[in-house]
């Protein structure tokens, strides 16, 4: 950490400063510049809170430069971090693993005849939502358990282990029980009780981005989880907020890049819903491969035309089968098996 | 809501998505342009899904005309909305409200001497956080129970009615049964599951903006309370994430005239966490004043120098007591009462 | 266009708003419907500026149906441009065109060397910087005038017909005799007046989007040119500014498919200057041609430790010739030939 | 400038790095600390791209700490600039400078009698758009050199002095001739060329801050226009791009009492264009005086109804009257006078 001291500081006063940061068991180094003096900090300042130190009137910044996560850091764990699911390992070096399904789970012949589909092209898990965050209080909220109990049925029929999303810590328990790996939402990356609650299991989590997230506080949130003891973080890239008005949100691949060289967790790519179009779906999903992710969580529908909800952006089990064909024969060339 | 067609759509297909409006319970009308032929869907449509309706291919754009929230709406509510709290009255014409306090509750001697500090200089309700919600799980997370103990010993000497935030639906009853507002923090502003469970209570409910939330989305959450059945909600500017990085967060004070028009709901402003500077409050506050917001919270701690957090935004109370003093002149002139 | 009148305007105040629309050339549909009235104005709306209806007290909205560019869409040119730069064809189906070079032209050395290497590693075009545009007045504002004879300098030598960018209408003529193709950058998107002097010309154009612009503001710069007279311009992604800081800028890589689809003009990703490190280049223009760009402009630099600007972000030719390689690999699974 | 090497970096790599710097005439202090070594640069550092250092593979990161504008800065020129024109004083203690007028002049009769009419409520200046940028090339752009002599016209009728926006560097020789205040536009705040040719003269400037541009971004532009030698600059925030879509930008008050602290030049508030509705341009005006702002620009229009531009956002006369009634009663409170 560095604290940048104001011009014409006395002597007096940075003196006051070193011995103030000293007595937070730090250790300090001096430079004074042309313009002002500058100090370094040593030691371990992850937990020291540079508002605090701007309490003192002649600062005039602080600046940090060791991360603030540790656990997530590939710094201090240089090793990609694997996460198992029954046989699927995904973050392994080659795999390129794909979790599909539909937005919502309606009802048992709809999701069984999805996942049989998705399974058949080549996904290995299967995704559906049973409680859904919706903006306004009038749209369906999700089938809930019953959306749960279709899943595992879907589970039960083709094998493939299931992802839904969790919205309350109230919850926990019951998906911990149910499900294979639970999903974070953008809009709870930062619901801090429940990442604390999710910490406590061992449980694979899906950590989407948030919609004006950094990937500083994106890692910050992973952090929460890995802290409380929970290793098995999946970070997801979904779509940042833009001035973009054309796509409903703007993915950021160029994230996926940065993400594999700051942290050493998978991270996968949602090309449904950043978009919020199915013809953008296959464009997004071949980029998404070409630019490192570890894989996919695409939205597929049995029949989008009667979908209760976010149907514009979902394939159907034909465009799903030939977008994997595709990405096999690039996967084949970058050496991405899926 | 208004459905435009693709161009060069046959006029058999105009009528089939005609008929599928038609079997939604809508009336349509029908507007043949050069170009294309552009659909007005007439009715209530608030329970539509603009994105269902993309599902066509046909159709090239839809938009909604019809505000999507309904009860936070001025038009079906032109009166202003008061929220009482003991005998103070928030929203109410010609009142402008100021709660003060400091960041987190630390101590029974530092509550108390603060409470009596603002209120002396003409605060209303006391502010102090128990529950916090900090980016990074190493952070100090707050005294949690103690500190909404120590609130109520400071309501206790003082009588001004308290405000803390609330981070989880776990402790909504707790949070009902000892504090006289529940703040949610623009974290959590889309956390539905806290405002589902917000709203089956009337206590009021101070709701602050999300960090890169729309006015739309803002009063979409507000909507989410009052549709459950709890009609004391008062919206709470606290700055946007912009690009600036001279300051935390960019206050949009435009933001409250806005509010103002759209929604019946009283509207106050955090000029502290959105700078992130305790210079940057005094002007802040004025022009909140100024631009017609019903009243202020602000964060005034004792000590600053010892602040566990947040420290460098805080004013002490003599910079608080000079503050209130001027705004009580410009109030007087634009006929705010203090 | 349309028209949203506001709730419970009188039948006689809709009736002059229709006059007043129809007194303009237009024919006017009227929608009746539960809250309000909504007009759907029919004829050439193009030349109608919204904010000219909003000044009706009576109107709430008015939102646009047409894309407000003609020249620029697709819906009036199905057919792709193909814009021809000596035998280089960009845009053209199959083809996935990479122009590569300096940032800065710094020496007749550098620039004959870096022509050369490109060139060997399958470059149709070369890039090089005469005119700088720099935050900081205090910056090396480039050769000018000694830059661009040093680029034809090498053109001569290797037979790459070159790109350089304008910031001056002053320059238009001595661009257009000395120059392939002239760029325009991020920050010109919108020097309207500088548009305007390419628009007279017939020279391939190389329009940057701009760094917070959208991509009907980018479409509406590139019709200024078009609608001048023009037809010859390509555009150019070179990310958007985001809340992210760890990189310089976010490549929109979704702007991609959707100027495609919206626009007939080839479109090409700058990977150098949004990520700002030379690291990045390589995932994001494989990922750049998996989302369907027409080609590449990317840095090189033959000794990137000693460059005057912007080194961070250059490959060197070794590492250019090993992304070339790969991404002729890839170009041969998805019919791209570089 | 602070240069953070990589965890592990060899001593050896350490010593070459501060050589290097050395040799560019800085001094170096070393700050070795438990994960990384920090090396402190001391000296002028104006000059240093920071990208220039991240080239040396063992730089993990660069930080400026001095501000990158010298001229601009408060620190070297703690007291507040006065720009005068004619014998108004912009900048002044005490001072608040009304600048009025039309967005576009359209003829004769229009601008003399709203100049006229803004002179008799109190403004000193009187604005008009002669050249006018527009996102559209099919929008009217003004009636260039025939508005500019009717705002002559309007001058000598009542000896207000004229501002109007130049876009173009071919125009400064005609601008500098003709007008008493050179607007920049927007869209043209990095136009360097335009900056560097407006640095010769010494005509007062009106350097509005770019659609997202950061306060430092701005303050750069401005240290363009004095590095060239043209002490007298006026900074005007017109409102920045946020994701709210409810107002046209959304005006950053903030940014005034950033600015006046960073910067000793004056700075006007634009509340026409920002919003882009005539309701809120009162509230944001009173907001402004009441957050520090030296003045107001503000479109007045003597018949909204008709106006060829904009004129959604503006005031009639009678408006316009009451609002500077409003502001004086406020400015008598806080010591601004009208």
């Amino acid at each position: 950490m560095v604290v940048i001291m104001k011009p014409k500081t006395s002597e007096k006063d940075v003196q006051k400063m070193i011995s103030y940061v000293k007595d937070m068991g730090l250790d300090v180094m001096i430079n004074k510049g042309v313009d002002c003096t500058v100090l370094g900090l040593l030691g371990d300042t992850s937990r020291i809170d540079p508002d605090t130190l701007m309490l003192n009137v002649h600062v005039d910044r602080v600046m940090r430069i060791a991360e603030p996560f540790k656990k997530a850091s590939r710094k201090f764990h240089p090793d990609d971090t694997v996460v198992k699911v029954g046989n699927v390992e995904i973050g392994k070096e080659g795999n390129f693993t794909v979790i599909a399904g539909p937005c919502s789970v309606e009802s048992e012949a709809q999701i069984i005849e999805v996942a049989e589909d998705v399974k058949k092209s080549g996904a290995k898990l299967l995704r559906g939502g049973a409680y859904k965050p919706r903006t306004s209080p009038y749209s369906f909220q999700g089938l809930e358990l019953e959306g749960i109990a279709l899943l595992k049925e879907a589970k039960e029929k083709t094998g493939l282990p299931i992802v839904t999303e969790i919205m309350s810590p109230n919850l926990v328990e019951t998906f911990v029980d149910n499900v294979d790996i639970i999903q974070v939402g953008a809009r709870n990356m930062q619901n801090f009780d429940l990442l604390k609650e999710l910490g406590k299991t061992t449980k694979p989590i899906l950590l989407k981005r948030g919609l004006s997230s950094t990937i500083e506080e994106w890692l910050m949130s992973a952090e929460y989880i890995l802290a409380g003891g929970n290793p098995n973080v999946i970070l997801c890239e979904r779509g940042i907020r833009t001035f973009e008005t054309y796509t409903r949100n703007t993915l950021d691949l160029s994230a996926i890049p940065a993400v594999k060289r700051l942290s050493h967790l998978p991270v996968v790519v949602d090309p449904s819903h950043s978009a919020g179009m199915s013809w953008m779906v296959e464009p997004l999903s071949m980029a998404a491969m070409a630019v490192g992710a570890d894989g996919l969580i695409i939205e597929v529908h049995n029949c989008p035309e009667k979908a209760l909800c976010d149907g514009a952006q979902s394939l159907n089990p034909k465009q799903f089968d030939s977008l994997m064909k595709k990405m096999k024969g690039i996967g084949a060339n970058i050496e991405k098996k899926i």
